[in-house]
């Protein structure tokens, strides 16, 4: 008799019962609900546009009165009628239209703008000619002997190859990443923190920064019960490490920003977050995302001295995601790299506190997610963890060598002697200044809007408001099982065709509201999304009134 | 007081005593200690050869017999008589020549041959013309002006990048990878499988098949002590494996591969391994890699009915690593996909059983390991469990989105009617009748050497030759730590410049020995291979003997 006989094995081997606890308490607000209804939305109104464009097409071949005009798929006999019906019900931005063929939708929009995920080329944000004329070489070497390249480009597509296997970038590539490009992150990283060394040993390139962060907190996790690790992590906070925590069965502990100080961090609240939190876990880590995602702010000098000293005071393992170094815009506002504080304060600081920083090809002026580029450089971290370390990435074998070339350029981009530099520089500066440009509009627009506060983005991409929901709203949220933010974004989604994500996905303050919008939409567009939004919170409000 | 005072708190905050003591159970031979001291001995005869290029180029400015020569770095005073030193010191391929400015290196080789690991490329094999021109496409679409491209790479460039946000490949993709890729592989699977549908929403795009991998087994691991999940790997085994068990902290269930039957699957062994797990585990789940790694052997259609009974009757998740698909040499054997043989036995088998196949860039004829595409479809899978592996795949956003690209070309190369398809032909067949040509090499050599017992390499990239090893050295390993196929491997790596991996990074019947090295070098370089590996072999014997 088979096993299964016997044990009475009935439905699936994998359920949702059965499978991974930890991976069922995961949640990726970014990528969550709300998006995946925007999709879907999409999808639905790319079929009815191509619908209608064929419809248009037929039609201009039929003159307005002919009586033999077929629309496609209708009967013939129908067809006599078929014209102004089409005429009427494809066209576009008349809400309350429905039309069958197009599977019910019926919205006044035409295109779905998604605001939720920091995504600079999907809002139209164009490439750096350099970096993707070095990439194009690096693909097609053949392109060498091409003479509309630039000689800089033809040099580092060159360096690259050179460093790597079969000079091929189809080849693996060290686990820790390519060693030439860890010694030019390395060399970056010394400039940027005026002259404080690196070591490109401590350098480890990754599947973007997600990939890194993950690797680092998969290390310091141990302990059961009481013993388990904590990691401290700013409410609110980039889902990516509540994910994390939860794979990992970490314990979370939330520390508060002050919204009401511009988002700051508070070291009252960091010290009530940990004491705390020493009751039911064991805290080792701290995790600081400056400029912040998704609350905007840029740390003061002082500020990140405050958080090296708490670190070392209490024993504290150090993750700084820096992802967003070069997106600062605020008058005053400056990037100080928690290597540079923390170096500056002397040997007894720098000599002990144990730190990774991380760093991204996905944010700052270049934008490019899709290439899954990043290091971390980990600082005082104990010699036998980092043979540890450098294990674990092997199992993955080595981060995208894509990727990593991309990263090259990002370390090293043209110098003013070089043929690419003033094309580099000019679009380098278009993108920042329009950022800086946006963030400032964003912040002036929502602030009009009553029932909306904004803190000023003084950097990284996103504005995260606070907005003020009707007793009615929340009550109609509570029934339909939703946090009151989310059918806040939901209906905003469906109404207007804009896909935000819901404060409630990255951690607020008990009865406070918030949405997370990114500000990469280009000028003229968010304009329109800001309008829109004000219409609609507007509209919302007295509607739950 | 601080905390830290108060607990007295003394060295580092992570050590290996308190890391993540799963990561320290992490093993990957592939990428092990063996190869670590490869990396360091390439890296001084870099320097080496360096040197010596310096020299010879400094020498060659002076005539033999002149009194002024000054090596670099050497004092004017030594400089007479420096000529002849570093004409003798410098000369490679001499062992036993130390030489004061090469860091001790006294090498009889001049390059190390990796042959630890399957990375195409870095042999030296090229990639495929048409994928690198579609990728270059892609990342400076500026090239589609171009007219050096043929006309069917513009139209994939133009198709990918349509799929792409803002029509670049710098935008995130849907986490699930770009849904017209995704349309591809289901229409590429079909296809392969003789009609057999796939649907794209079972499609799931990857970092490699060694994300998709860990992913899915993350997913169905659960349970406490005798009810943590146990997962059933062949042994000799692929090491992501164990690695990626030992991290999730599963139970490894080794089932042995019959060496004698070259490497086959005994259905006998299966259930003695898994009725010896039932007693302190949960088994869940079955891995199956055909074409085999490291073994090299293709399953016979009968054998892969038999697991999917097996998987059925015993209530298993089945996990079919089909990486090497393209990588079948010997004259009789076929790969037949278990999803396939699946459908073919009928819907009481098809309509049941729980699978995941996967997929990658990095094998075949075409070799693109630094890319990190990959895909996974799964079957039956539970439509909650489905949404929460969407879910999971999520918090890191999207596989690379050249590697999908990558990804796109394999599974939707050029057909006959367009201009790329004969030399792409010309290429793919080129590399998979040397690849045949290496695997018959390799069995029919290593079988000529006394003590090196081969199976035919049926397929995939690898051999995993048996050798016998002298008492003596068994013993030697013994005081030095090392299993004795590691210190037999580290001799040939130090005497012969050639790096394998010791058959215990992979698993192996206790008292058996082995190694696996890859048949990728170039025919003529793997001749030599061949032969220093033999003559190694030979004086190893000898001297422990």
């Amino acid at each position: 008799m088979s096993h299964q006989a016997m044990n009475g094995f009935g439905g699936k081997v994998l359920t949702l019962e059965n499978m991974n606890p930890n991976v069922r308490k995961v949640e990726y607000a970014v990528r969550g609900a709300i998006v995946q209804r925007a999709v879907q939305i999409e999808k639905e109104l790319k079929e009815c546009l191509a619908q209608r464009g064929r419809i248009s097409a037929e039609l201009l071949s039929f003159p307005e009165n002919s009586s033999v005009f077929v629309a496609p798929g209708l009967k013939r006999k129908r067809a006599a009628s078929s014209y102004s019906h089409f005429k009427q019900a494809h066209k576009p931005r008349e809400p309350g239209v429905l039309c069958s063929r197009c599977h019910g939708v019926k919205k006044p929009f035409t295109e779905v703008i998604k605001a939720n995920i920091g995504d600079a080329h999907a809002m139209g944000q164009k490439p750096i000619t350099f970096f993707r004329q070095v990439l194009a070489l690096c693909a097609y070497p053949d392109l060498l002997e091409d003479n509309k390249f630039p000689e800089d480009a033809k040099q580092r597509a060159r360096r690259i190859l050179g460093a790597c296997g079969g000079q091929s970038i189809g080849a693996y590539s060290a686990s820790q990443g390519i060693e030439c490009i860890r010694q030019d992150v390395s060399r970056y990283i010394e400039k940027r923190d005026g002259g404080i060394p690196s070591n490109p040993d401590n350098i480890y390139l990754s599947t973007g920064a997600s990939d890194a962060i993950v690797t680092m907190l998969k290390l310091l996790v141990c302990g059961e019960g009481p013993d388990r690790t904590g990691v401290m992590i700013s409410i609110p906070q980039y889902p990516l490490y509540s994910a994390a925590l939860a794979d990992l069965a970490a314990v979370q502990i939330s520390y508060y920003l002050d919204e009401d100080r511009c988002w700051g961090l508070d070291m009252a609240e960091l010290k009530r977050a940990l004491s705390a939190a020493r009751t039911h876990c064991n805290p080792r880590v701290i995790c600081i995302i400056n400029p912040g995602n998704p609350t905007g702010q840029v740390q003061s000098r002082q500020c990140i001295e405050d958080v090296i000293r708490f670190a070392k005071e209490e024993h504290l393992f150090l993750m700084a995601d820096e992802v967003y170094q070069d997106n600062v815009y605020a008058e005053g506002c400056k990037f100080h790299s928690f290597k540079k504080v923390l170096f500056e304060m002397g040997p007894e600081f720098s000599s002990t506190v144990e730190m990774a920083s991380f760093h991204s090809t996905s944010k700052c002026y270049m934008g490019e997610c899709g290439f899954r580029g990043g290091y971390m450089e980990v600082i005082n971290m104990d010699p036998e963890v980092k043979a540890q370390l450098t294990k674990l990435v092997s199992v993955r074998l080595c981060p995208p060598v894509t990727g990593q070339a991309l990263l090259e350029l990002v370390v090293n981009p043209p110098q003013p002697d070089e043929p690419s530099y003033s094309t580099f520089m000019k679009e380098r500066t278009e993108v920042l200044a329009a950022l800086a440009e946006k963030a400032g509009l964003t912040e002036q627009t929502f602030n009009t809007v009553p029932g909306i506060i904004c803190n000023p983005v003084q950097g990284a991409m996103y504005t995260f408001p606070r907005i003020t929901l009707p007793q009615r709203a929340i009550d109609t949220a509570k029934e339909e099982g939703l946090a009151p933010d989310m059918l806040y974004c939901m209906r905003l989604l469906e109404e207007e065709g804009i896909c935000l994500v819901p404060g409630s996905g990255f951690g607020q303050r008990e009865g406070t509201f918030h949405f997370r919008m990114t500000i990469l939409p280009p000028t003229e567009k968010l304009k329109v999304v800001l309008q829109k939004i004000r219409d609609f919170h507007v509209r919302f409000t007295k509607q739950f009134s």
